[in-house]
């Protein structure tokens, strides 16, 4: 069973050869003479129509299939490749035999013509990609995934692996997933006696791991520690945030990209952030133009050119402290009243964007207290070499930092933030044996996703969304 | 900071002009005039000699920085690049600056130049990319994970992230991690008090999911409802196994690949399996030659004469049923007696492979009892259409199936195998509306990498290996 898919059929030559198409009924439409079957396969947003003419009767047996066809149900139609007459479409099929590999009952099939809520498509996660605005995302997904692959690859990064489970108290702030093989029930059975005899109740040292483990909240440390050996590497993969928040923003499952260059300072981390935006946004232009041309029309009007500036732009580079002066001209407008050392909003930042400088804006050298450890401190000893890409209608899309490559100096930060050195060995054993200038940032998948796909929520953008009380399939 | 990789300057003309090398010392070797020192970057398997030339004397303040150049130090030389008169090597840097910009003492370096084992650098992880054989892994882990991308994204499949968290009840076979964000040390005091008030001790409806999650075993499932609306998808990402296994093949947290294919039958499967496996072996042998090389002379010899074979083979296609037939005359030779019904061990593997057909062998047909739930029944009502591949020196390296796509069959298998069909919900949909033939397979990224690269242990062949008490890093 060799299948050729609907989107190199819909660009071939309809010289009347005969093809066979593979796919899911989008629509079935019946005139006096003729039958219209809109087939699509998710290889392309379009779909081809096939024709059966009745001019001259059709035989049983065909009737027999049309009669089975209904929205969703899957067919397999033979026939030839012709120049259509309809608009819209070059070519279609001009059908000969059909059948109907599985029925889609109207009257039990939940994706009918109508068109659904997200909410409701949420619900069905399973089927919600045979429509249009799902098939759309999941092109997208696996278009801009590869992309970020490839701009990588160009440029001789190495893909890096790093762990999903980690028992390294490495990454602080909480919020983090517990991994376990314990019994709970038995822990909740026994826990009691061993208390009494003075033990916590829950022996780690019978755990899988024989200690509490994690799902990572994050790869750069280890990141970092590949980058030490072969110069440029990215990692790609699932991070994890045990955050209570259900919000359209947040995820308690989302992957992340993560470069980590060594030999590399603030500002090329910066030429390389920007080439990285400017390299995705042309790729999602030029590479996934008809559903983009989807997304433009009927999910955020004006997207596009939205793209095309950003892909066309130069980044605006400013200082923390010189926004701060141009946010607090302005600070009337804004709900929550900037201030210098105030964590940006996402006012504050769509500010910056769309009204001061009319185009992305690398933001750099925060204020240290707002910013992890890990950051490398500027010589006016109050701000870090942080700096936070921000694009118009949407806020901060990347965070980074030049990293702190000293290794008393970062000995000092981990203890000024109330850290533990002796967690922290391996990585400061980077700046103990051939330490160097070294840079990275962290874009979040899916916020690339919301921005490039103009869709509202984040649940909507990856397969199966994790959330608090949200984990079925 | 911008800096060109190794792996260009090497393949430059050495026309006499500037340049700048950025990389880590790997050794340093003195004649009377004249220092060179070895310098690397992990961009490739090579390093770049440059060539300090005392005859004329050399300042200061280089005599003092080339002090400080000890193994495992970074370092930045510039000089001319020009033709070597070493033997191994076409250029080198005649070196007039040099920057030692992070030391590495030698009295406490872990990697002097001698030989460490492969324990002792498991101990140190972090560190471990910086040897030869841990950097030309690394490249060829990164490598081998684009050529699955480019060799699906080129076939017209899209790439879906299926869920690492999952409280679908579907994957059956236990040995999976939980997660959880329930505070253990507060179900083990509180426990006791809830049993007895009737309770079990754990209240799921306070845990971050509402109720017990778990981390995938595979995509798979999750897999199928994107191909019944892309058609062709594939998965690639973390999956876990909880098995208690200390074992030189096994992990706790490795990656898969895992294609799926509407409109494909097992034969289909099978052509899509061998195409796969041969472009990763090309891949391997034209795009990654230097550290093939490596891997060919010092890791595994005959290694890329095995490679090669794989590459221009045709695989043979035998059903499990023939080949006991080829196992059973030979039963006397193996530790395991092999009988119609039982599942292959490595040395039936090997043996047909390497004694019987002398070359990957696809199994095909397998007794149903041997075999997961959804995997197509044959009509001889006892073998399903299930296929490994297995490779010379090795055994299986994929193993899949055609899936059961009939709605009454596939519940009866669940039934049968006393799973509950309610948990199926989602699943069993995808047959109740459009169901069509399809089929996919599962790859293990580590054990792909341990036929590749020749090594024994597949700890060694993933950044930070997860077992049985090892969560470190």
């Amino acid at each position: 069973m060799k299948t050729t898919l609907i989107k190199e059929i819909l660009v071939s030559e309809p010289d009347g050869r005969t093809v066979t198409i593979y796919g899911w009924v989008r629509t079935k439409r019946e005139t006096k003479n003729l039958v219209f079957v809109q087939i699509n396969d998710g290889s392309c947003f379009a779909s081809i129509q096939a024709t059966f003419d009745r001019d001259n009767g059709l035989p049983a047996e065909i009737e027999n299939e049309l009669k089975k066809i209904t929205t969703g149900a899957s067919v397999q139609i033979t026939g030839k490749l012709v120049p259509s007459p309809a608009s819209g479409q070059a070519v279609e099929v001009n059908a000969s035999e059909v059948t109907v590999l599985g029925e889609a009952p109207a009257e039990t099939y939940p994706l009918q013509k109508k068109n659904h809520s997200l909410e409701f498509l949420r619900e069905i996660a399973h089927l919600r990609p045979r429509t249009n605005t799902f098939g759309a995302v999941a092109r997208m997904r696996s278009q801009m995934a590869f992309a970020i692959h490839s701009f990588y690859q160009e440029r001789g990064f190495n893909y890096v692996h790093t762990p999903i489970i980690t028992a390294s108290d490495c990454e602080g702030a909480g919020e983090m997933f517990q991994v376990t093989t314990l019994d709970l029930e038995r822990i909740a059975r026994d826990g009691a006696a061993a208390i009494a005899k003075g033990d916590t109740g829950v022996d780690f040292s019978k755990d899988f791991f024989g200690k509490p483990a994690n799902l990572t909240v994050s790869g750069q440390l280890e990141a970092e520690t590949y980058a030490m050996a072969l110069s440029r590497v990215y990692t790609f993969g699932p991070t994890f945030r045990a955050e209570n928040s259900n919000t359209t923003r947040h995820l308690a499952e989302f992957w992340m990209v993560e470069p980590e260059v060594a030999f590399h300072d603030l500002h090329a981390n910066m030429d390389l952030a920007e080439d990285f935006v400017k390299y995705l946004m042309k790729w999602a232009l030029e590479k996934c133009a008809e559903d983009m041309k989807f997304f433009d029309e009927r999910i955020q009007p004006g997207l596009i050119k939205t793209l095309t500036e950003v892909a066309n732009a130069d980044f605006a580079r400013v200082t923390y402290t010189d926004a701060m002066v141009e946010l607090e001209k302005n600070a009337a407008a804004f709900e929550f009243k900037p201030f210098w050392g105030c964590d940006l909003q996402s006012e504050h930042e769509r500010y910056l964007t769309e009204k001061v400088y009319k185009r992305p804006v690398m933001l750099y050298n925060y204020p240290k207290d707002i910013k992890a450890f890990y950051m490398k401190l500027n010589e006016d000893g109050k701000t870090v070499r942080a700096v936070d890409v921000l694009v118009p209608g949407l806020g901060e899309l990347i965070g980074g930092s030049e990293r702190e490559e000293n290794l008393e100096k970062l000995e000092k930060r981990i203890t000024d933030m109330g850290l533990k050195i002796e967690d922290y060995w391996w990585y400061l054993d980077l700046r103990r044996f051939g330490s160097v200038p070294h840079a990275g940032f962290g874009l979040g998948f899916e916020r690339l996703l919301l921005y490039i796909t103009g869709m509202g929520n984040i649940r909507d953008v990856i397969p199966y969304p994790r959330a608090p009380k949200l984990a079925d399939f």
